[in-house]
């Protein structure tokens, strides 16, 4: 077996959220299921954010409590701010993600606080989870630029982490929101990160907007970071990129990783799978970019066995 | 000024080859300039490949003949065998390029040959070659996986590179032909090539079958390689995975190197625009991962600008 790397899938969250027509309740327990059946153990299921301000997430309270037991599988739910923090409480979640954009002005557009408010306000989620026996991870996000400021600075960045553990998180995700990042620049982030608070409670969340969410990856790899998330068939575009790829796909990052020798956990092939119940569910085509090889793959030992 | 990076186009010749309908010359000289006009200094331009095997390459000394006159640019030519030899050499070619597969099977299969003697017939080109002032690029082709033989032993791969070496051949290109390499592999064998024979004579050429071109190209990269191929909107599918991406594309490759801090010489603008002659020519819509990313902040700066 080769060296583990943790694969959170956030599909049912990032992948979704931006989608214009909502995806019902129980089509997205479907893709849960099937996402669970290809061996994923670490979901983000859904978002208590304001139902008026994203509505693909209306149902996270029905869907929270309708998820797949599944004792082997962590779910996580995202947590905007307190009031979002006590909803899903209420509903029963115990691990929760925040997001803190790492630039005053995407605060300030986003939710209309200052880079300082937002800190605080996810520190303050953070203690009170702590208190409780939540586990909390938190998103910095716009971690390479924003589309507001340019690229974000190295140091605010490793700042942002730094009072995220310090609050109590036990996992910090470095998200490149808009996708904008290079792997020089990630190599050098995760240099400084990794040395100074370990690679095991450090994550990376890519997109593949300018084609390089593998890239990034491998880039944070190198520097021995072994927790990504990734969502099944790329879904999820950037709002600040219309018609660009969206999320890094959990399909090319599985083929990536299991190819290079490293266990996931996850079956490939399943994945194609997902991919289709996806498809099914959404209407349309989607797919990372080895969806196609895969599926010429699967062709190709179709005839052979036959 | 970032550290340079060298990139051969290789679009009018592997990008073109398996097209079903033939591009006339005209056009093919069209996307030449086109890509000259972006900064490109190197470019393989065709193939004196027999015109019954590939169709496309019929018109290779015309072609060569009528390409621009253009001092910085290098053109190089695809030779088969000594006879392809002896037709780019009366077309006025200087440069050539021979291609060496590592599996017994492969040659076999596509030119009739045992691999001994297609490696016997390279290392007589580039003698004779070298003997008329004529500078030889070998690849070895299928260096990661054959589609017949499966994983191709990386100690062939080594050996037949210092065959070609010894032969006199002035770089070495390592082809992932079917798209099947993997980063950690990619990083093994360049390390041994490298360590071996140091980076400056040996370049790399991926393609995006499996969605790992560009961090295939990064892997390599990361071992000191600085010479790549790629092909403008990575036309050129694989044979062996019929609908799945093709070569790495330059502008793909070119975004990544130059966000990263080298130097490729070559503006990705101009590469965007070149990506619209090619598709006005083939009448279809093509282009690498990024041209979505391009195109959308095309239309952002000019709404920007406006």
């Amino acid at each position: 077996m080769g060296e583990r790397v943790y694969i959170t899938e956030v599909g049912l969250r990032d992948g979704l959220q931006m989608l214009p027509q909502f995806v019902a309740t129980a089509d997205k327990l479907e893709l849960c299921r099937a996402l669970i059946a290809t061996g994923v153990q670490s979901i983000e299921a859904t978002s208590f954010v304001s139902p008026k301000a994203v509505p693909q997430m209306a149902d996270a309270a029905e869907l929270f409590a309708a998820l797949p037991a599944a004792p082997e599988v962590t779910y996580s739910v995202l947590v905007p701010n307190e009031k979002g923090y006590e909803r899903a409480l209420a509903a029963g979640a115990r691990d929760i993600a925040l997001v803190l954009a790492a630039t005053d002005t995407f605060n300030r557009k986003n939710i209309n606080m200052s880079l300082e408010a937002a800190t605080a306000v996810c520190e303050t989620v953070i203690a009170r989870g702590r208190g409780a026996g939540i586990r909390s991870r938190a998103y910095i996000s716009a971690a390479f630029a924003c589309p507001f400021e340019g690229a974000t600075p190295m140091e605010r960045v490793v700042a942002l982490v730094g009072r995220m553990f310090d609050a109590g998180a036990e996992e910090v995700a470095i998200a490149d929101t808009i996708g904008a990042g290079d792997p020089a620049h990630c190599q050098r982030l995760f240099r400084v990160l990794v040395s100074s608070w370990g690679a095991e409670r450090l994550a990376a969340h890519f997109h593949d907007t300018r084609a390089m969410g593998l890239v990034l990856a491998w880039a944070a790899l190198s520097e021995g970071v072994r927790r990504f998330d990734s969502v099944i068939g790329g879904l999820g575009g950037c709002p600040f990129a219309p018609g660009a790829a969206g999320n890094l796909a959990t399909e090319d990052l599985v083929q990536m990783l299991e190819q290079s020798g490293f266990d996931t956990g996850i079956d490939v092939w399943g994945l194609r799978r997902t991919v289709r119940v996806a498809e099914r569910i959404l209407g349309q085509e989607i797919g990372g970019r080895v969806t196609k090889w895969l599926a010429a793959e699967e062709r190709r030992r179709a005839t052979a066995a036959a």
